[in-house]
């Protein structure tokens, strides 16, 4: 009996390569799996089922874990406003993790000896699976086919050929990785550091003018409506602030930053909602949260992305770091205005019941009622105490060249 | 003979009321000083003094600190890409300390008794004053007659009519404070929570439609060039920036925030050279930085524009950070180029002999050239090793519940 | 009807001052309250009441917050190994927060019009009782009779004395202040920097001799069992260790730091159980946690312990941190061997179903067995890809002078 | 011709096997060299000396890097205060870089084609050989014959035998690392969790009973007297400390953590001058730091630590958080004074003109001087705004359970 391997099954070149080469020379019962974080659409899900038993795999399954993601992931994004190196959602890094998971886990449940992906040896993806896989099942072998034989995307088609698959394989111009959270964009201009991507590479085009009036409600640090209207599943309110956001095609830029592999990449992506969703939450914490607040769980943030970008996932300090998110959510609580514009977008302002500029006390501004000009003076004296002392011991160090 | 006042004069009604007063009830010398930090024109520093001398100041003066702020203060600013809550480039914050700085070095020199302010009880910049003066001049006491008389523009108003003294004091429609670093506008919206500032209100208007392109040249972290042209004074470089950004209206925002009293404020700002300059700066830094110095660059600039903002630059951690930063900007060296578009702005990328994607090594996304398929397979083993042994050690606690 | 004021009587000279001069001269209603938070016997609680009726309170009360104190505080201080300035357990800081939280509620409770405390405004203890108040209840008006009158003792004494309040109000040489976790000594060595404390100062004495094995089991970071003796009530197994700790004179030292008002203190203090637990909880922690868990627990626990010490315990983000912490703790279990000696203690080991260093994993220094030297080299070859590219790109600059 | 091989070599087994083993099975022209920081005395320079030639090396050196090691690194570490875990001064991790550093530059500048280390595969000084050779000299191939062929002690010492060479190779039953910053010590009690070191594990050995003053006196944060007696070269000072304290056995304990390769680790290590000269060096930053640099410094210098255990001492943040470092010793200087005892030492005081608790103003624990009741009412009311609030707008969030 052959020895099953499962695997991680995207319906393009290098993974279409992998059946028949690990069905064929490896001589491996090919279980194809694809792992849905909410990127793709029924139809296309469809497609690639279809193309996976064309390939001759004895089992194809579709693992749905958008609402594992969501939960596990995309909610302490946001809580934590996470944008790498202050740009990038982690639009492709997340989701992945969140693949490799539902990979892992139905291989380790069909008991499978081998696991497979094809990823190349260049880039992110391919420690996000190998890590994934050997921390959750280090006795089952990981099987890289297209990073250890280093081919060419000619070597591949041929090799299909070969085995009489034929199929329009012809490139792209750009490799898009679509995403519930973002999307992906590769191309000429990224490899270099001087030129932006064109508007066309950006699968989404701009399809409004003018000015338009946007309004996220969230609760508890989740966005729970979108112009008034509520939704069951918080996944759908994503996927509504998507479509209206990239209507203005907001949310392009270009993420600059260090791989784990530790050379630079670049990657061009197109997020409106997280950029959307992530702007305003954070505005909204700027009214509810205290000061120390913010100042921790920028820290937490920064370190929770950082982590979650280079498949440390799993790393047992992310759930206590989700903890700390977790507890400073309670009073994000409210509604956030934005004006969208082509290409750009305008915070406008907040409404909320945990306002802390809504209080019968002193307005920034305005004539203070709590407080007066003698209590300032003590404040001042108390605070300048420290480098009082540390004028009056270390003579002459505070002054500065004029 | 009366003891001397030196008083910070801006020309407002505030501290024109301070003059009569200090002079009149208080019976003091009144020494005006204006503490000029790039933000006035000669003609308005020349407005001003005579001004002063309209309301019979002993002695007026201009005390050009400009270069001091760069050097000091700036400079550290776009090292460490400060803007207070990911928005606010600190324009006025920072600039206050530094007229403060020069208030009391005057007064300290010229042996006065007393040191006047004539900022509220409600803001930041009470603070600002009070604290500066108390640590450089323990000796020298400080009286504030606007925040303890807790005066109404009528009641000041009238007064100077009484003095003799008749000016156009009509209140305009918003609060604008001009700086070197942005300029800073308050008015009936930014008391609330819900709405912007309307297009009239900031106080340069969009000159420009369509795309322009904008070259920036660092060296080491400063700015040296626009668009090919060398500046030898790099506050000129900064002006040209502005010049060139605000005729696209870029750089307008809302800075929401806690106040060093406390509470929170809400302050709209625009401030083209500062966003463009850092958001170009940051860019660079991309390229050029390892990633731990893009880590511990963040948290430390970070708390110094905390600091800076919250009146402790005086703080010898302060210093401490300030050789961390300057340290950290040997390679920060190169052009950016940036796509001017009306009220935003698109980052296009950079050039650079430090450039860390520019080296003859694996190129992030194409084939690797410097290691293969098993140092991967060889770096993923080790790198799992403390979590396998964690899931080893307790059985399924890594399990992500799906 | 007279009005109602809440006293934080403590039985001492300045307290029983308080409540003459409230009843007296402010002709106020005084209600006496004593929060013990687990530092008081029975027998002192009785004493401390008795000598409040005798000067006459209308009601005394003691409030019991000792359970409070452990879990909303002491089990966190645990978790987090606060050690203030690496030394210091926070022994009065921490509890003196519990005391004023349990005077303002009272104070709430009974409708007081004011509350008043008998501290002077040289330390830190007015901030605590002031802000808690303030926060807490800022309609309800402080009295501080001893910081504002800026009385001596004689002053006090002489008052009392003529009010007929004749006790022996002799000056012990050295203040203590005794608590459950810990007891902090001032007197006239730590007004200086250069001199330790003597032998006497400290109230318990060592006992015993020669070397005594001590084990402490730990239960998801909490302390539940001593030599083999578990407790229903860890603050029962708190007082056990401090038994066995302090026969051998263990948990001496003097704190210096930074107070609240700004300038340095210095204050002895003996603290064997804190000491002691922390120590052990910290190894234990070492062999059960992950090195990321061991870093952010490190500067989250820092922060934590400084606003505890500041008198900012009710910030909110202390509520995340302290979430942050429980979460780290689920695999803190087990038991922690030291030898006690006296003056000094020796961490001998540990033994825990979650220690990471059980596994059948590869071992330190000892033959690997998970991995080869291939992978090895794979790893070494990976993660200094982003250093090899530095010193392509800028070459010489990591040379290092010899 | 053949090639060269530079080999780190230390006279004992492992690398006299590598000596053998390049000449002879790969054929190459072996140059040993050994890196002296400070460890080493002239006689056992000259002994390995003597043993590399007996096996016949074409050429033996001894780099004398101590002065380098002092001057870039251990200086770093004083000022840091750095103790990994809070327990072990780094003694090997540290001085194994800058013995990789000085073979390296050694190796490039004799223009080898090989580079060889006899570390074995299980621990963190194979990571520091081989990232050290790799960033510095991607060109050289780096030889570990012991990790490739995981070879017993046995089989290393036939070989030998085999070759003609004759030598008392019996295993100690502690394998001790001395050096400049301390000793460690790896024995059967290491492998376990619960047991302490025997005594006699030790190399050095207890001499004196009773109680020693020592004075230790630091010049802008680097120790230049010892006793009264000052010192040229800072190397001979720490010598000093080293002979005195370890005349009282003080600075022993186990050092627990992560390796490099992911697996937890214990060590025993000795080293009485690093405890000595941070725990003095530390007090005497209390005194004369502020508030904030003491944050900092601990936040910056516990990832210094880190990173240099970890072998990423060439990380160019590195030399950016040194310059934050060197930047805060500016007024460390005074004297401390410790109390020696067997086994443990006690810290007495300081003395410093830059002691920032000997100023004219207030002190202590005494009436203040520079403030008064009413200033601190005005301080407690302002810094309790933001809290107040919150409890404001957010109604009984603040309640403690109690």
């Amino acid at each position: 009996m052959k020895e099953k391997v499962i695997l991680a099954y995207s319906g393009g070149l290098d993974t279409s390569y992998c059946v028949k080469f690990l069905a064929k020379e490896k001589n491996l019962d090919v279980y194809s799996a694809i792992a849905n974080t909410g990127g793709f659409s029924k139809e296309e899900l469809a497609d690639i089922e279809e193309k996976a038993y064309a390939l001759g795999v004895t089992k194809h399954v579709t693992l749905d874990v958008t609402d594992s993601y969501y939960q596990n992931c995309i909610r302490y994004m946001v809580y934590g406003n996470v944008l790498k190196n202050n740009t990038y959602p982690l639009s492709v890094s997340s989701e992945r993790i969140f693949q490799a998971l539902a990979i892992v886990n139905y291989a380790r449940e069909k008991g499978a000896k081998y696991i497979a992906h094809g990823s190349t040896g260049a880039g992110n993806d391919q420690i996000r699976f190998d890590l994934t896989f050997q921390i959750l099942a280090p006795d089952i072998e990981i099987l890289t086919p297209i990073r250890d034989q280093v081919l060419s995307r000619e070597d591949e088609i041929n090799y299909l050929k070969k085995e009489g698959v034929e199929r329009d394989w012809s490139k792209m111009a750009y490799s898009i990785n679509k995403g519930l959270w973002g999307t992906s964009i590769g191309g000429k201009e990224t490899l270099t550091s001087d030129q932006a991507l064109p508007g066309d590479a950006y699968p989404s085009q701009r399809l409004k003018e003018g000015l338009e009036r946007l309004e996220l409600e969230f609760l508890a640090g989740e966005l729970v409506a979108v112009n008034g209207q509520s939704f069951a599943d918080k996944v759908d309110a994503i996927r509504e602030v998507e479509r209206l956001g990239s209507a203005y095609a907001i949310g392009r830029d270009i993420h600059v930053g260090d791989t784990i592999i530790g050379i630079k990449g670049r990657v061009g992506f197109e997020a409106a909602a997280p950029t959307l969703i992530i702007k305003a939450h954070h505005l909204l914490e700027k009214h509810t949260l205290t000061k120390w607040q913010m100042y921790w769980k920028e820290q937490m943030a920064n370190w929770y992305g950082m982590m979650l970008h280079e498949a440390m996932y799993l790393e047992p300090v992310m759930r206590d770091i989700e903890a700390f998110l977790e507890s400073s959510q309670s009073n994000v609580t409210g509604k956030v205005f934005i004006d969208l514009h082509p290409y750009h977008f305008h915070m406008v302002g907040i409404d909320s019941t945990h306002d802390l500029m809504k209080s019968d006390f002193g307005e920034y501004g305005e004539v203070n009622k709590a407080w007066d000009g003698d209590d300032v003076r003590g404040f001042t004296k108390i605070i300048s105490n420290s480098l009082k002392i540390f004028n009056n011991v270390n003579k002459g160090q505070l002054d500065i060249k004029q």
